[in-house]
């Protein structure tokens, strides 16, 4: 492609309105432009890198087996009524009328169209496991679009929906998808590690996993272990179990009043943090529960939601606290509480004595406190979230936190929508199940702006090869030198010929613009013709490295294949 | 693929509602599925043809120089506002708000959208002519969406704008474009003619052609030469002047009365239609103009439109015709006509003598009239519908009508768009001028059913080689057999190795099912594995001439390349 008459528009200033670097680099290196909050129009440098990812995502769905097709973005409000998700997705649904009033939305994803397909398709057991997945435009109106394609109103995505005969096979096919999904992100270059996460609203009482692209601008927090392959968000990480059981013995249970907090109490009597507990009275479906953890432990929601497998999760309120127990939370303790309120404490607080928790009255603490003693406990469970330092529950190393973007998720989705709309087969003994379902998404604009936030330096973008809008940048530095622009026309010529893709600067500009925007466009190879193209010589730069190599021209293509390209 | 878990599910009967044969077929063979009124579902098999038509269109769309992008569906009221189109386009523009309650469009057509990027990338002629396109999903909110994909409510479109310097290098655009259209569509397998159309209220003041697939399920009529390539919409279809002047000597006028119309005058005289004058009184621009033609033609609104470059046309109402020739139409005519009316008359007035014309007086009537002599013709020019048996206009042959879908257009859009959006650049003089504008348009999905109404018979499609979804369709008939099941692997294993496409019938069905869906499902090329798999021969049916073969396998690849896959 001739630079001349090619449209990658650059701008020299920072757009005053995008934070993420890869949303300024996008728009700077003429790969996009906004067309309205959170929707953008890819100029031909972006539709090509998004193609590039395309293809290795294609590739990869094939060769595991999953068959492409193409869902409308226009779907029926029936649909979504028929799952139950018309009113359960909120103003992020966008909904539109037809012109006889007949209703719709801009599907975010497309569960409900692809099960009421499968259920007039398939109706065996024999036709199963079937994967389908498409490259599609998704719609979701968030309520603060920001950063770029990171967080848009209108993108891209594949999104694969598995059918399945039972659960081996769903678990089957899920690990098929990891492995696929894996092969991907490391083809498209990323930094990534695969998280283990919570399903949340989608449901599904299987696994899930997050493949999440390590990146300052994460609005996710990853725990990920220095030693081992262990990583997951940080909501739901797994802390390991503490190795001892309590060995101190046990002074007498003492009572005082006069602390505003257990902090005041253990810091006035030499103990640690790690000696206070911590009360957190919750009501989980309805009936109130108190939480107990370590003064230096932070609760996490997503376990105490997990550890009863309900979404129902309220903090109590004040008055209810009060009302229960007499006192404020920062005084509420597991000795003498109320009978009928559930205990359930991190297994942190299993190996201590001689503790300090809330006296259940207002600026009163018990001390040397023994849970096995002195409070009635049902159960222990991990329920904080995991800290940097702590061992990884691998075994192996130990816990470091990254931010993240989340790339793409894997779900094991179970019965959840075939049964809403009654997708069944009959299995091999004639018998009428639901189908059991999987999906997995893939951000595909999103992974875009992932590999921009990853790949950079201060002068512009640095492309993984395979990602590469073009292979290679050939500068022809004064078109008006006939050896230069002679050379310049036959390497274009030539290296294409060769078949690589190649973008030729023939632009009546100077040299330190072309330089400029060589440098953000980002192409792996620059090959510079210059003032010694009378003999032949042109300049190989790696725009990785910065390296500057001089080459003989009927040394390039040997020159190239040596560096790997 | 093995058909055995393969998503292409197939009907025996022909759905109810389907009228178009594409429709039907398409829901039969498992291509689609509707999943709303005029919005469907691709299925794998559908999906595989349509990235086949894509790759067509990408590969010439290249070659011709254009560039790719990729812009939003949900677009802006206000560039839509900018443009006069939000209130011009009515209700097929559906429409939306978002959750701040901004108003949305689904983009029928990007002028808009791609109008206001360049402008503010594009300054100077240096970067001109430019030519971007798009593959992309589009909507027209269809009163009455029918036929399956020909007239749908979301589709698939290719779109190009090309901006340029002058009216010359649009013209030299256009041509280029046209030249790219012919070869996607000959490498479609399409039966096509490029027309002559009209603009209509996309106005631009160039030329336009629109690609027309010949088939009877067409929704526009094509006037083509049976001798040349001469072709246009039959709505404006130029006709040859007649080759004439009047030779006939003029007979005294004579006026009579008491005729209800010229015909029945003209009959009991022994005179043909063709002596018969008929006068069309319309009012252009708000001024009245009396246009004629002859009592065997029919006039062509779009021409009288063409003829005064507007599109204010109307015709004048009784009671106005009444006002100013005193009588109603039937009795109209050029004789003694108010002054005040312009006559513009069909060139096939121009040879006439001794005609019947009205006599602008109730149930009244000239005869022998000679315009020459007669009447205050203003001009002539070609106003008629052409109609079969007429000579080419290029001297060619002789005119025959066809039913076609129209599955391309190319337009010369000029200045339109680009003055609404101040869309401007600097030329070699470093003067500022409106860019002009070409815009050029391709129905994907409405080619796939295009090629579907072309090539088929009873038993289902036949698909042209270049967009069969596999190339090859090998049919296990017992795969219980051994000999057989082992060959028909091998063969499946093979043939893809050597890089066919191949769809193994793997299925636990009978024979008869076997053949009815593969007919169906209409690959090129159907390999049958059964009684004689142990002595190593299968059956090779060619699907279009439905020509069989017994081929020794070792001889396949061989055989193949022989009959041209």
């Amino acid at each position: 492609m001739r630079q001349q008459t090619f449209f990658g528009p650059t701008l020299r200033d920072i757009p005053a309105d995008a934070e993420a670097t890869s949303h300024q680099l996008m728009l700077r290196a003429g790969l996009m432009r906004q067309t309205a909050a959170g929707i953008y129009t890819y100029l031909p440098l972006g539709t090509r890198v998004m193609q590039k990812i395309q293809a290795i995502v294609r590739d990869e769905m094939n060769r595991a087996g999953a068959q492409e097709l193409l869902m409308p973005a226009v779907q029926p409000a029936e649909l979504w009524e028929e799952s139950g998700r018309f009113d359960d997705y909120g103003p992020e649904l966008m909904r539109l009328n037809d012109r006889h009033d007949r209703r719709f939305v801009l599907g975010p994803t497309h569960e409900e169209v692809i099960t009421s397909i499968i259920r007039d398709g398939i109706h065996s057991y024999k036709r199963l496991p079937m994967n389908v997945y498409q490259i599609q435009t998704k719609y979701r109106d968030e309520r603060r679009p920001r950063f770029g394609l990171l967080r848009g109103r209108e993108f891209i995505m594949k999104d694969a929906y598995s059918f399945e005969p039972s659960e081996e096979a769903l678990h089957k096919s899920y690990e098929i998808m990891f492995e696929a999904y894996r092969n991907i992100f490391r083809r498209c270059g990323l930094d990534f590690r695969a998280v283990k996460a919570d399903a949340g609203a989608i449901g599904g009482t299987g696994g899930t996993h997050e493949f999440m692209a390590l990146a300052d601008i994460g609005e996710d927090t990853i725990a990920y272990s220095d030693q081992s392959d262990y990583a997951a968000n940080v909501e739901i990480a797994d802390v390991a179990p503490p190795a001892t059981e309590p060995e101190d013995t046990p002074a007498e249970l003492d009572f005082e009043k006069g602390w505003t907090s257990g902090e005041e109490l253990a810091s006035k009597r030499g103990l640690p943090l790690s000696a206070v507990i911590h009360g957190h009275l919750y009501y989980i479906n309805k009936a109130p529960v108190l939480f107990l953890t370590r003064g230096d432990h932070k609760i996490s929601d997503v376990k105490v939601g997990n550890y009863f497998d309900t979404l129902q999760v309220e903090e109590a309120s004040s008055a209810q606290t009060e009302h229960l127990f007499g006192a404020a939370e920062s005084f509420i303790g597991p000795v003498q509480a109320p009978t009928d309120v559930k205990i359930i404490a991190d297994q942190a607080i299993r190996p201590l004595t001689n503790a300090i928790c809330g006296g259940n009255q207002t600026e009163a603490f018990y001390l040397n406190v023994d849970h096995r003693r002195d409070c009635e406990i049902d159960a222990f469970a991990d329920l904080r979230i995991v800290q940097e330092g702590d061992p990884s529950p691998d075994g192996k190393g130990n816990i470091q936190f990254a931010e993240g973007i989340e790339v793409g998720q894997v779900f094991k989705l179970g019965t959840k929508y075939s049964e809403a709309f009654g997708a069944t087969f009959l299995d091999e003994n004639g018998k009428s199940k639901s189908l059991q379902m999987g999906c997995y998404g893939i951000g595909i604009s999103r992974t875009l702006a992932a590999v921009v936030e990853q790949c950079h330096d201060e002068s512009g973008i640095i492309w993984p090869k395979a990602l590469a809008p073009f292979d290679l940048h050939v500068l022809m530095i004064n078109q008006k030198d006939e050896d230069q622009s002679t050379l310049a026309e036959n390497l274009y010529e030539g290296l294409q010929a060769e078949g690589y893709d190649v973008l030729l600067d023939d632009r009546d500009e100077r040299a330190g613009v072309k330089f400029k925007d060589a440098d953000l466009y980002g192409m792996p190879i620059r090959i510079t013709v210059g003032k010694k193209a009378g003999e032949g010589i042109v300049e190989v730069k790696d725009r990785k490295s910065g390296e500057m190599t001089e080459v003989q021209v009927e040394n390039l293509p040997a020159y190239l294949k040596d560096i790997g390209f």
